[in-house]
């Protein structure tokens, strides 16, 4: 097509994705050209906004490194990735409920025994996990890998300490034979997603406040199950109504109990959803 | 809200940016995030697929420099630009259309006299151009800045060589009392878009050609006239009907003549709209 006009440009660019040869791709970009198109045309988006969004987007990319993901934050913080993850773990009623990925999980985290301290120096009050991985039918989910990781009492994570040369209040362990985990570790505070780049800019430019309520990061995966992807979050926390990413679900909250000593306990269940459920939910619909 | 759903989540961000104090911010980012989220809807984008676009935008953000702008030239292949360009440009019958912008554009491009060489070692076959810039109303514009940058033989920009130390085939002239122009240069060829960062491997996914038609670009600046960005493209080029990046208009293709030394001339007039054409337009409307 030679005369492109704002009327007939998004057939055009359409029209030019016709011979992507994997379906799923074409119908992916297809749909964002069109959704991207609709964008600019129902605010009649203007040349120098343009240029500020493509220089915004540079700047998230520049920002983003092995340790931080200025992208996710910034899909987190547009409610994106709480969509997705809401979308593709629609779990039946019983299930524990899913909730963000977040940008603070690493690869090779250490491996713990059943009641070890995974805080390795984080800083924060003490505090004893424990709980049980159970199936749906109610059945003990044995050799479950549990991961957990989670930010310090002054609400940042080990990756956000220049120069730390080890893992900090976070760690990988296994349930046992009766689906049962337990470890130690420092009690999760409330903490501001960080504002140091493009997305800290873009909630000040929003008047929103970068904070997320206390909790707790687990990655569960276990044979025949869906790997389940939540937070445990702190009851009474301040930011359960305003998660800066929206990330809360009332399921997911839980007390923290001061114990006589001063320490903290948390007990809480998870239930697994049968790797088969979601399978036959896919062909059913 | 604490129980973030797949349905009610669009309406909790947007809630989140009702204190934006630039209502033009918010009315941007408020349609964002509804077209975003339809987006995701619509396709009912998976965890998998959310993560390989995290990954693909950081790529392209990587890819990003002071010479090489890899977010340009992905809004340029889904045809935002244009449409950008196009909504933003709807000049009066008789202006010369506007088109993209393009990557290449660098600040700083060495001034010339009229009738240089602004060659200054590109390869290529010589080329003369010469033409008048003039008003809607016909009367000529002296003392306008017309700034040029093209691609050499090798289908090259002078920035897309490493190493280089001066500008090649780019520069600033001034238009004389008559509204004149004239320059030497070397004949524009086809090219590629650089296919070797993620928006390449988009490309390639989605069977899409990387080929501009030959052409040059034009930025003209004037006291009391819009600016104009434009190129003016050769005719009989094989890729007139398949611009990688949307941005052909038949009123600027042009011939360039061959001359009896084998040297080329294209004569191209530019007509600029008075900037208060559309001061009065946007007042009207």
């Amino acid at each position: 097509m030679r005369n492109v006009t704002q009327d007939n440009i998004t057939q055009a660019v359409i029209e030019r994705l016709a011979q992507t040869p994997d379906p799923r791709l074409r119908e992916v970009v297809t749909s964002l050209v069109q959704h991207l198109h609709a964008f600019a045309r129902e605010v009649r988006l203007t040349e120098d906004e343009w240029f500020k969004g493509i220089q915004f987007l540079t700047a998230v990319g520049h920002k983003s490194d092995d340790k931080r993901q200025e992208f996710i934050l910034l899909s987190d913080t547009l409610g994106l990735s709480m969509l997705t993850v809401a979308m593709n773990n629609d779990k039946p009623q019983g299930c524990t409920e899913a909730t963000v990925f977040g940008p603070f999980h690493v690869e090779g985290a250490p491996r713990y025994e059943k009641g070890a301290d995974i805080a390795n120096g984080a800083s924060g009050e003490p505090c004893l996990v424990r709980g049980r991985v159970r199936g749906l039918g109610g059945e003990p989910v044995a050799g479950a890998t549990i991961e957990v990781w989670q930010a310090d009492a002054k609400g940042k994570y080990d990756v956000q300490y220049e120069g730390l040369d080890h893992h900090r209040a976070r760690g990988v362990l296994r349930t046992g034979p009766d689906g049962s985990f337990e470890f130690r570790t420092v009690l999760a505070e409330a903490y501001p997603i960080p504002t140091d780049g493009p997305v800290g800019d873009l909630l000040r430019a929003t008047r929103r406040h970068p904070w997320r309520p206390a909790h707790l990061h687990f990655m569960i995966v276990a044979d025949g199950y869906e790997r389940l992807v939540t937070h445990v979050f702190r009851s009474g926390d301040d930011y359960l109504d305003s998660d800066a990413v929206f990330g809360v679900r009332e399921s997911l909250v839980a007390d923290w109990k001061r114990q006589a000593d001063g320490s903290y306990l948390l007990e809480y269940d998870f239930v697994l959803n049968p790797a088969t459920a979601r399978t036959n939910k896919e062909t059913a619909s």
